[in-house]
């Protein structure tokens, strides 16, 4: 089947989905995105996405060609057309087409491109239940990774090196703490108290991060915004991940070694349900 | 005029000339690039240019599509088609188009795509005979600049930084020393010392960078490689930056101070002048 993706105005077949060549897109990484789940049919936490957009496209002085409630008929058409129950939405919006210069161009029109991934089972996930391995790397990505650019050659690079690894993901380690994983946000728990990175320019402010710290905390859960190491992991008696695609999955090893028992612990998995019920509910 | 530029296998017109939007080069900035210049219709440096793509692409693991005969005859048909005395020829290869994944794609093939900017006058240029001015900014890029990657966005926020500054470029700066510009190599002279800063991960390897300092050393200019201080620049008898598009151009302000007369110096001017001599005989 081809799927029905959206360029500039047109529902297109993903076969004749294109952009120039001098998209700055292509040429620059000059582009933001934002990919936002799909449960029944129905979009998780729209609004949280379309603000971060908004966040994203004004720290690069970059403009948005559409409105939130045009966006959000484009991805129900799009959630339609392709007859998507559980799955994935991306969007991205470059700076357009514009003859190669470092400088912005001064009448170049936004080029925004969104398609979909069907992911059956992406809530019942055997991931979920097993956990996932990570490995820790290095953070060698730039300075502003609170702005979701298409600057993602570092974390796919990440992703690899764990694959080499065999283990699911990279946790990214920068002056001897840990800043996130390749495309997520990143947890330990100890002794009760759930730990992950304060906000700021070092990792992505994460709109599954907001919900699932907001609802632990709704929970009576304790929650401690601030950097930890890799040694702080290891000696953890949970870790998990968090990321619109992933809702809330146990980390169960890092580095080779076991987190906890080497299973997916009681908070992750709470926090997990707790997510997918009150976003099933939420879901637009 | 309609250029006419190339993208895998196929001379296009620039108006047709697009890729997928499942391309990585677009989703992912997983793609390199080089620009060659061009002089009375030749390619400067094209042999230098062929080797450091051939290690961009190596250090991301991508494949090739083309011999180095090949690109070769591509520059060359492209400057014949589009009539380019004076110019630059960009070239950019990504991992090609999959569904969109961090994982690389096992079988995507690779993306490649050509095109021409005529730049009449670019030996001859005015602002060689003025200098240019630059600030300096913090370096926010990621870790690997040596390999030649489309992450661009930062040097394209950096570009546009010194212009609403009244500059032309910026100088980016880590841990209090000039790395280099935003798409040049930054040099200073004092007291007839050629100072730029050493290879490493930290900076571009220019191809231009290379000629330039053997150029130096054969006319027995003194040449250091080492980082240098911005304060060290402001102090300096001179500067110039160099790259493929700029060759040897003349830096007389930075942050608004002159540097040494405020006017091009001798060295940089001298070294021009080489520069495009040799340039223009070993030209292909």
């Amino acid at each position: 089947m081809t799927r029905t993706v959206y360029v500039n105005g047109e529902y297109l077949p993903e076969t004749e989905a294109t952009v120039s060549i001098f998209d700055r897109g292509f040429l620059f990484a000059d582009g933001v995105y934002e990919v936002t789940s799909v449960l029944d049919g129905k979009l998780v936490d729209f609004a949280g996405h379309a603000k971060r957009l908004e966040r994203s496209l004004g720290e690069l002085e970059m403009t948005n060609p559409t409105t939130e409630s045009e966006l959000l008929e484009i991805h129900r058409e799009l959630v339609a057309r392709n007859g998507i129950e559980e799955g994935l939405i991306y969007l991205q919006i470059t700076r357009g087409a514009a003859d190669r210069d470092f400088a912005y161009p001064e009448d170049a029109a936004p080029t925004i491109v969104l398609f979909t991934q069907a992911k059956p089972g992406l809530a019942d996930s055997p991931a979920a239940k097993a956990g996932i391995k990570v490995i820790t790397i290095e953070d060698q990505r730039w300075g502003r990774r609170d702005i979701k650019t298409v600057q993602l050659l570092y974390p796919s690079m990440g992703k690899m090196m764990a694959k080499k690894a065999g283990a699911d993901d990279a946790w990214m380690i920068e002056d001897g703490f840990v800043t996130e994983g390749t495309s997520n946000n990143a947890y330990i728990v100890k002794d009760g108290t759930i730990i992950t990175r304060h906000l700021g320019t070092e990792i992505l402010h994460g709109i599954t991060r907001a919900a699932v710290l907001r609802f632990a905390r709704e929970a009576q859960m304790k929650v401690e915004e601030r950097a930890f190491t890799a040694d702080e992991a290891r000696d953890a008696d949970e870790a998990f991940i968090t990321s619109a695609s992933s809702f809330v999955m146990p980390v169960v090893e890092i580095d080779g070694s076991a987190i906890g028992t080497g299973k997916p612990g009681p908070v992750a998995t709470r926090l997990r349900d707790i997510y997918l019920d009150e976003m099933r509910k939420a879901a637009v």
